[in-house]
């Protein structure tokens, strides 16, 4: 077994030309990138990333749902590949960073090791994960939770975008409708590098995150209807006014996540006034809620609370409430052992860290689900993302990839996992 | 002089069958009436008005804006008609008895006297005002604001609905467009009889409002504008939230309403989070306010809290805040001899009242600017207005005309005025 290089460190020059090389797939006029899934653009970043893979020496195949898989065979082919990716697809005015990073971090992972000659004994696997974003197909993060055995592949085919394309239509569109079985490739783990999207890390001058887990997420409709009435002549102690009682609810929604800080997250992203009018007392006012946190007792805990507040604004201010649940995915915490080398790579380069847990979904969550998960967060200016300006330096992609090659050595070196 | 006759009464039997034949006019299946202004139902409810006004022996005219007006002369014809009325367009789903218990009302006046064959000393005056609503054309209460001056008759006659007919044309189309310059007649005083459209009287079991005035208004746009952020991603410490912003502010235009009890009302009819997704932070809420009050001294003091407790929201909250007045009318006082005529005749016939501000607009509020004017409302059902369950009991109706009878003759009997 090759002993692991602690000197061995990415080529970031070259990892940041790649990443701007691939932004010009797609990239607007304002420095973001349009790349939606499936896209005559995606095509093309897919098609150079192949033969960047395949210059690479890595073999290169692609399922039946796009994804894209290239190997780096080990030692011992009989241990299943240590895997690492992302996916290439953007938001419709997407960043450089988002999805881009982890792909093309993986591949300077994959040259780096190539320059200096290392071997692993566990073959290496380098995925681009097929529509993570679900801006144009339903649901997001489809292809990883297809590998998952959450979905069919049939069922995924068959998803239309709002022009009414199917994903069948469009893998074969550009010529990305593969061979291979989806969820065929063994994944002996799966290591995700990703900007953080928020702005912990920014905010703490920390330069990675060793993320622990995905926040569970319950997601709410609501409604709260009193009395449409007349802005003139219906006194204040008469009025049952829906938006005063949504008012007091989106208080008591930052109250109660507030108490069960800092992990907690509770957001109304939507309220709608039905039939607004400035001179007419608001009648009924429909919302969402957007309830997270890594534990699953505290997502119950948040709900319970938010459902007592709820009654109580409504009961005093007479008006009628309902509160739906409309999704609940449980907390995904990542696998400790994986989580311990993502620590243990971070601190041997030196790198300022901390433990985080993703706000945001990921393909990783859905690896969890069959294999040993982990990810790495970097930075992101302001915490931005999903927007043009989404921004990360260099240092930190640099920092990123390294823990990325740090963590995947040990893992693909280390024992066989039970 | 004829003494006022006090046990004088209208035939109320024969003002309901009045009300409920005229609501064949744009009669609507659940029960109310669909007639705006200037359409082919308003021709025929005016062509009907016309009719029963000419049958009544009333001089009928009517003026450039549409706007009709019939004369029961006195007996001393250089006194100013005391005139009365209201308006008999509605809403598009409006009622029975917006505007039209007072035109029906007046109707019913004359014919009483007609019956008792009482003769007045000045000359009495109805009037059905032209497009009170304004649901078809802005501005509403369009054709008394000309009568008073605010607007020339060109401009009037200029606007247009969304369908791009002008006034002008509407007008010539159902035949009303009159000889008469708009403001030409004389009036000496005018009294108009209305559902009050809110809940008070009904809740205090009474049965006439002495409107002592309208309410003045100010009307604001306001903007809170936060960062959006990523619901999963962003730490509730670190979120600059524009919902809860006006949430907050919400609350603080409550309790500001509140502390000037009883008169004040404040009202955010319209509250728009800009680009809403269920896991998106707000970032931008846009505002409106309506804010009431019989004193002018009242609205200032309203506004300035409003701005203070914005502005200490805001910089708590790292929100920018905006809000612009947009429109402001001065409270609208009630001549204090009309006024009291009007109690004075609702105590003689022994019917439970008490004063009372408009809080919405009306004709009258216009007239108050060039004549001395006055209002008498009665209860409606719930105080629901401009809805076709608007309900008003024949009882009432019948009281509210009583009333109008009796302060029509103390007027038109009375000393002239200065």
């Amino acid at each position: 077994m090759t002993p692991p290089r602690h000197n061995l460190r990415v080529d970031g020059s070259r990892l940041w030309a790649t990443i701007h090389e691939t932004a010009a797939f797609g990239g607007t006029p304002a420095g973001g990138i349009n790349r939606l899934t499936l896209s005559r653009e995606d095509g093309a970043v897919r098609d150079w990333f192949r033969d960047a893979c395949l210059a690479a020496g890595l073999e290169v195949g692609t399922d039946a749902l796009g994804t894209q898989f290239a190997l780096r065979p080990g030692r011992d082919g009989a241990r299943p590949p240590i895997a690492f990716g992302s996916h290439l697809d953007t938001q419709p005015t997407g960043g450089r960073f988002d999805g881009v990073l982890g792909v093309l971090a993986g591949l300077e992972v994959m040259r780096s090791l190539n320059d200096a000659g290392i071997e692993t004994e566990a073959p290496l696997l380098l995925v681009n994960w097929t529509n993570e974003e679900g801006s144009r197909f339903a649901p997001a993060m489809m292809a990883s939770a297809a590998h998952a055995g959450e979905f069919t592949t049939a069922d995924i085919l068959s998803r239309r975008d709002a022009a009414g394309i199917s994903v069948a239509e469009a893998l074969a569109e550009i010529g990305y409708a593969g061979e291979e079985p989806v969820g065929a490739r063994a994944i002996g783990a799966f290591v995700e590098l990703h900007i953080e999207q928020g702005p912990i890390l920014e905010a703490e001058a920390l330069t990675i995150g060793v993320v622990e887990g995905g926040q569970g997420i319950a997601w709410f409709d609501g409604t709260l209807t009193g009395f449409e009435s007349h802005a003139g002549t219906t006194p204040m102690n008469r009025r049952r006014d829906a938006l005063l009682g949504l008012a007091e609810l989106a208080l008591a929604a930052e109250r109660i996540a507030l108490a069960h800080a800092p992990s907690a997250v509770i957001t109304i992203g939507e309220a709608v006034i039905a039939a607004p009018s400035r001179n007419v007392v608001p009648g009924t006012v429909r919302f969402t809620i957007d309830l997270r946190d890594p534990q699953a007792a505290t997502l119950d805990a948040a709900e319970a609370e938010l459902r007592a507040a709820l009654g109580e604004i409504a009961g005093r201010r007479r008006l009628e409430a309902e509160l739906t649940r409309i999704w609940r995915k449980a907390p995904v915490p990542f696998d400790p052992r994986l989580v311990d080398a993502v620590e243990t790579a971070a601190g041997a380069l030196g790198h300022p860290h901390r433990r985080i847990i993703s706000g945001a979904g990921h393909d990783a969550c859905n690896l969890a689900g069959i294999a040993p998960a982990a990810m790495i967060f970097v930075p992101c200016r302001d915490g931005i993302s999903h927007n043009e300006t989404e921004s990360a330096t260099p240092e930190d992609c640099t920092a990123g990839a390294d823990v990325l090659l740090h963590t995947v050595l040990a893992l693909a070196n280390g024992p066989k996992s039970e």
